[in-house]
Formats: C-alpha cells, sequence, structure tokens
C-alpha cells in the first residue's frame, strides 16, 4: 500500500522517465537535423530542470482515481508540462521578467542566448500538441485533449494572464484582479492538468466537474501561499529573497488582505477542494495529502 | 468558369471573410477577459495585414482536387495561416531579425511591445491548434492535421530551420546548407498547407505524395526567386529594398550559383512540381498557373 511520500515518488520516476523517453533525439531519427539538435538541447535544458511536476502528478492521480490507471494519461501530463515549461523560457526572456535564473540554474536564455531560447519556447509548444497527437489515446480523447490544452494555454487561458500581468505592472489592483489574473495565468493550465486525468481516464461529467473545482481552489490557494511565504518565509528553504514583492510595489494577497486574512482564505478555498473529492470516496487520500502540503508548505 | 485571377480572388474573399468571423471576439463569450482583448487586438493587427496567402490558397485547392468542394480545408488553411504569422511576429522581434516593418506596415513589437508581440505569437500558435481542434472535420482528420502542423512547426520543421537561419548569420555555407535551412524554416509549412487540403478533402495516398512533391519543389523555387529578386528585383514593384543579401554578406542561391543558374534551378524544380500534377487530370490548371506565376513574380 502506497502513502502519500512513495506515490508522490513513483509518479515522479515515472514521469521522468517517459519525459526522457519522449524527448530521446534518437526517437526523431528521418526528422532531425542541425537545427533539430540545437533547439532539442535548450529544450531539453529546460525541461528537466526538476520543479514539483504538480501539473503531471494531478493529470495521472486524476486518471488513476477514474480508471484505476494512472499510465493513459502519461502522454498528456508531459504535454501539459511542455507547455508549463516554455512558458516559464519565455517569462524568464529580457523582455518579460527578465529573470537570470530559475530553480537555482541559469536561465535558458542565459545559456543559449535570447534568440535560441525564444525558439526553445516556441518549439516546446508545437511538441506538446504534437505529444497529444501522437499518444496511444484515442482519436476523440486526443482531440478533447488539444483543445483543452489550446484553451487553456492561448489567448483565453494562459496568454491572456501573462498580458494582464504586464499591465498591472506599476498599479495599483484589487483583489478581483488579482484574481483573474492569477486564475488565467496559472489557475487555468493546473485545472487542466487535472481534467487531462480526466480525459485520459474517461471521467464521467460528474468527475470533471469535481476535479475541476478542486484543481481551480488548489491553483488559486497555491498562488496565495505563494505571496504569503514571499513576506513570512525562510529564505534558505524558499530558495529565493523573501520581500521581492514589497521590492517591486506589486500588489498581492498580502498587501490587499494582510497575512493571516489571505491564509484563512487559502485554508477555505482548500477546504472546498477537499471536499468535492467527496465523489471519489476513500480513494482521494492522496488528492487530499496533496491540497494540505501545498497549503503548508515552506516553498 | 473560373479563371485563375477570379478563383485566387474567390479563395482571397472567403478565406478572409472566414478569418474575420473566426477571430471576431464576440465568439469568445464567456472566455473572454481584459488579457484575452489585448492579446487579440495584436494578433488580429498581423493576422489581417494582408499577403499573398499562397499557405491558405494551396490547402484551399488541394482540398478541391481531390473532394470536388474547398471548403472543408478553410479551418486547416486558417490554422496554417495562423503559425505563419506567429513565425512573423516572433522573425521580426529585436532578438531575432530586428525589422521594424512588415508588408509596409509597423511590426507587430513597434506597435504593442516587445512582451506583447511575444505574447501575441505564443498566443496564436495556440489558438492554431484549437483552431483545428474545434474545426467540423471528423476526429481523424483533426489528429492528422494537428500531427502535421505540430511536426511541420515545431523542432523537425519551422523552428528548426530558423536555428539553423540564426547559426548560419556571418558564415559561408554551401548550397546543401541552404536548401536544407530553407526546406525546414518554409518548405515544411508550404508543403503542410497542401497536405491539410488534402487531409480536409480526404486524399488517397498517391495525391498525398504528388501534392508533397508539388508542395517541396514550389516551396524551394519561391525561395531561389526571392534571392534572385533581392538582385534582379524593381524596390517599387517589389515593396522592399534590392540589395539587402548583399550588404548582410548572406549566402544565397544567387550567390552561390549566379542569376542564371538560380534561375534554371527554380525552373526546374517548377516543371517538376507541374509534372506530378498528372494524377488530377486538367483540372490541375490552377496550381500549374500558380507555379508559374511563383516562378516569373515581379514581387
Amino acid at each position: 500500500m502506497d502513502n502519500y511520500d512513495s506515490l508522490y515518488k513513483r509518479y515522479l520516476e515515472e514521469f521522468n522517465d517517459f519525459l526522457q523517453s519522449k524527448t530521446d533525439i534518437k526517437k526523431f531519427q528521418g526528422r532531425d537535423s542541425d537545427g533539430f539538435y540545437s533547439v532539442m538541447e535548450a529544450i531539453t535544458y529546460s525541461l528537466t530542470n526538476g520543479g514539483k511536476r504538480i501539473r503531471p502528478v494531478l493529470a495521472l492521480e486524476f486518471c488513476r482515481l477514474c480508471s484505476g490507471d494512472h499510465t493513459p494519461a502519461l502522454d498528456l501530463a508531459l504535454a501539459i508540462e511542455m507547455i508549463h515549461t516554455y512558458s516559464l523560457i519565455h517569462d524568464d526572456l529580457p523582455c518579460m521578467d527578465d529573470d537570470d535564473m530559475r530553480r537555482g540554474k541559469p536561465s535558458n536564455h542565459i545559456v543559449y542566448g535570447y534568440a535560441n531560447a525564444l525558439l526553445a519556447g516556441d518549439g516546446l509548444q508545437a511538441l506538446a500538441f504534437e505529444t497529444i497527437a501522437r499518444s496511444p489515446l484515442g482519436d476523440d480523447k486526443k482531440v478533447a485533449a488539444v483543445t483543452l490544452l489550446s484553451d487553456a494555454a492561448g489567448p483565453c487561458g494562459m496568454v491572456a494572464g501573462q498580458a494582464m500581468d504586464l499591465e498591472n505592472e506599476n498599479k495599483y489592483i484589487g483583489l478581483d484582479e488579482i484574481k483573474a489574473t492569477d486564475t488565467l495565468k496559472t489557475g487555468k493550465l493546473i485545472t487542466a492538468s487535472a481534467l487531462m486525468g480526466c480525459i485520459a481516464g474517461g471521467a464521467d461529467r460528474e468527475k470533471f466537474l469535481a476535479a475541476e473545482t478542486f484543481a481551480k481552489n488548489i491553483g488559486l490557494a497555491f498562488q496565495i501561499v505563494d505571496d504569503v511565504l514571499d513576506v513570512t518565509g525562510d529564505e534558505s528553504k524558499l530558495g529565493k529573497p523573501v520581500g521581492s514583492d514589497e521590492i517591486s510595489g506589486k500588489s498581492t494577497y498580502v498587501t490587499i488582505l494582510g497575512v493571516e486574512s489571505a491564509m484563512k482564505l487559502a485554508r477555505d478555498l482548500t477546504t472546498e477542494a477537499v471536499g468535492v473529492l467527496n465523489i471519489f470516496g476513500d480513494d482521494a487520500w492522496f488528492l487530499e495529502e496533496l491540497a494540505s502540503k501545498l497549503l503548508y508548505r515552506e516553498n
């Protein structure tokens, strides 16, 4: 019987092995070129640079909850992580957040240059959709997955959130605007991760709705905790400097609500998230613990 | 009975109307946001900025040749044009070609800024795949189209060609390398356009192969004529300065072969392209004339 840590570890290992195998340049024989190798090197650099892999884990676990097997969701989990990674590469570019470091390593454009990092992100987005299209899933599931992911990543989702983030810079914004921005910038892709698992696992409508509510809530709670940690966190555990939001004059859940009310909001969202998991019965223990760990995390 | 000009005009008008209707912001009701409007404004700016629409026309005409009706290919033609347009937006960015002008108008980043142009390109790529996924085609055709387009646009296609273009800068390269770069950078998407029409039109394997050869050849011929026009062209007809390749010290078909041999190569490629159209019988007159017009164009 798995406990939380062992199951998370198993998902992580299996996902990382799957990622390695699917991005193995040998698999692209006959479609390779000098340009292919240079783009894939930059892509692999960022794709294998760790991270919690929360999105893939959500996809795998919802698939397991719906079908008893997590493996049908592996390709969709990889597609989601590819979109997430491309967005990080582009977000770090000088014209966006201009971040030289990502997860303790030099950002993609610091290593490969501005133009190559742009191309690596562009290539990753295409690769995400190719990964879905070439998966062993049925055509109906592939089409559902492409529809979901393109909506979550495009002008109705992540990209809109990034544009709002740019517009919000250096101006006071209220709670609703922060929520709206986060919901698009990170929430829609997190929600899509859970729903990808439902697609692969053949969920019914009720389970889709439960997965959606769960993911929306923990996605928002995650952002709130991020803002709280930027004030109360321990730099050595966080791996990045605290107080950066205050320095940049950014409006956050904490600047508007204060630490205590912000944490209460995050707790309430998590409680609601865990509540909708009822539909999965006792089997939902992993997601309950995941929600709680994200709420009380230190990094 | 249509002649070449009237059929081209009809395709162009129908495609532009379809593009307008599919990118009408009213169609996105319920999925809109402040960020959506800002991204869509930048997207629409570039998407409606004219151009010959060769890729959509190829898709529509191959669909007509295969099925007697061009309309099933409209969504796929739009997806192709969205990928092409995103690549132009990103290509013009300061970190890439740093072009302030595109088709006689300020480039996307000149109008909307660097970050918003990056996001417009990113959003357009997602929208291309969403357009396929939401089309009225059958799931099998949608999956075939996503597979084809992601391959043509990603690290095995266009993006690889762009990376090779960066590597080729300021260094002498030979004919094979120019061909390899062009085949990836522009050839694969042009070929995908023809094949998209075959997918929508339900072509058999023989017709797919003919379409592939035709498009590969005219794609390469197109690039050769581009290089020739940069030397022999009339600036007033071309709408851009001639001699730019010589100034930038770029290796081109002309610097390697000279104008006459380069044009002979383009003619030979066009002759072979027209030859494989036999399979479509007399019905291929439009593509024959298209190939010839691209060869003898002045802009």
